[in-house]
């Protein structure tokens, strides 16, 4: 696949890579759930769910991967912690089911904004990556708010289970719309959106879901960041060694 | 789903359970692979076809659930390990990658001319389902075809490794074709093939498999059955356990 794809410059490179890890991580988070949700129809879902964002993540990774001659499998089975750039959003432990659908809901409404304005980008591979990606995202956002409402406004029980899972989840939102150096340039060269600039998007998908769901927006405190930078929460270790480790115990084999 | 369908008889419906229980349990066993296959292309082969297979498992236990009003989650979720009348090649252990992709192939090769005859059945439903997963079994074979030859004929190692999954899967597929009383009338009613007739389309499918990928084909000895009548292996208990935990633990909660 890598060898069709025009060669990104550098920066570019590193924003591919980046928008690559948030999907292949919250992938395999994801696919942790298989068979574990409440209903056949549900793992149907949060597979298909897994299987586009793995989907964005090898596209993501093979053309980020292009400039330095490494394959999306390098990237993804190779590389050590602190050189993952994924959000710690899309690392966080999947909880239960309300802990899910809440991360779910965050992180999607962040994509969809992103996708939607990457697809104009100067950079045609991302442009095509977007445009494809838009109309999964579009999907994932509304599914996971049709349940974000069905727990919020459930049982007391599954209300209280949301509003605590909102709580948890809350604080990591804030590191999506983050700008640094490398997403100033990415903005002027005309390649993708300012991060900051994907708030308001983001807020408009979201605030009226929490309203629906009579869940309360939590109070902005603590803002963990870090991701971008290669800092990850220490579940991510964990992760990782799952992810990796039938690669790393026998490079190149099929096992 | 289940309300629009019509009721089937109680032999259909058990019918249907069985071909369902297969593709159920053989996709929670895929889904087992998430993230530790060898390449993030294999990955998302592997979460595709455990997804076709839950769908086609949806449909099956949707309308075989008719007959007792039992929705598919029901009968995913809350039935005894003695009620599940997968055939036992389904639910074997994932094993290292030869095991499943062995395993892939001696069961997709017999799901094709099943699926295939089931197109013609005489119950709708049954019909309907088949025209759908014909198709999608139709790459199944061709996928796991593809690695079993590229595994038999690639290294010394992944050629030994291919034999000995060969040589233990394949005591298994004698289930799939042995005859009972069920599938006698089932036969007789033109509602599905009798297990027996579909061994000689296996065949033409497995064997130039095995030859082209220079693997020997095992010596008839031992043939372990029961799975239709609810007898299965050790493991299989350990499988349910994981299929049904949160639902178990949480009667239709959402977690």
């Amino acid at each position: 696949m890598t060898t069709e794809l025009s060669a990104p410059t550098a920066d570019i490179a590193d924003y591919a890579i980046r928008l690559g890890d948030d999907a292949l991580i919250l992938a395999q988070r994801l696919s942790e759930w298989s068979a574990n949700s409440p209903e056949i129809e549900e793992d149907v879902a949060l597979l298909n769910i897994a299987l586009d964002l793995l989907g964005q993540a090898r596209s993501l990774l093979a053309y980020g991967g292009g400039f330095t001659e490494r394959s999306e499998d390098e990237l993804a089975y190779q590389r050590e912690e602190r050189s993952f750039t994924n959000v710690q959003l899309a690392e966080l432990e999947n909880g239960n089911f309300a802990d899910t659908m809440v991360r779910q809901l965050l992180f999607s409404a962040y994509q969809l904004p992103l996708y939607t304005a990457l697809q104009a980008s100067a950079d045609q591979q991302l442009a095509a990556v977007a445009a494809k990606a838009v109309k999964e995202v579009t999907y994932h956002v509304e599914h996971a708010a049709t349940w974000v409402v069905r727990l919020g406004d459930g049982t007391e029980l599954s209300h209280d289970r949301c509003q605590a899972a909102l709580e948890a989840v809350w604080p990591y939102h804030h590191e999506l719309f983050a700008d640094d150096e490398l997403a100033g340039r990415i903005a002027e060269a005309g390649v993708g959106p300012l991060p900051s600039s994907l708030r308001a998007r983001w807020q408009d998908l979201v605030l009226p879901v929490l309203g629906e769901a009579t869940l309360t927006v939590p109070v902005d405190g603590w803002r963990p960041s870090g991701g971008r930078a290669g800092l990850h929460t220490q579940p991510f270790g964990y992760l990782l060694a799952e992810l990796q480790h039938l690669h790393r115990s026998h490079p190149g084999a099929a096992w």
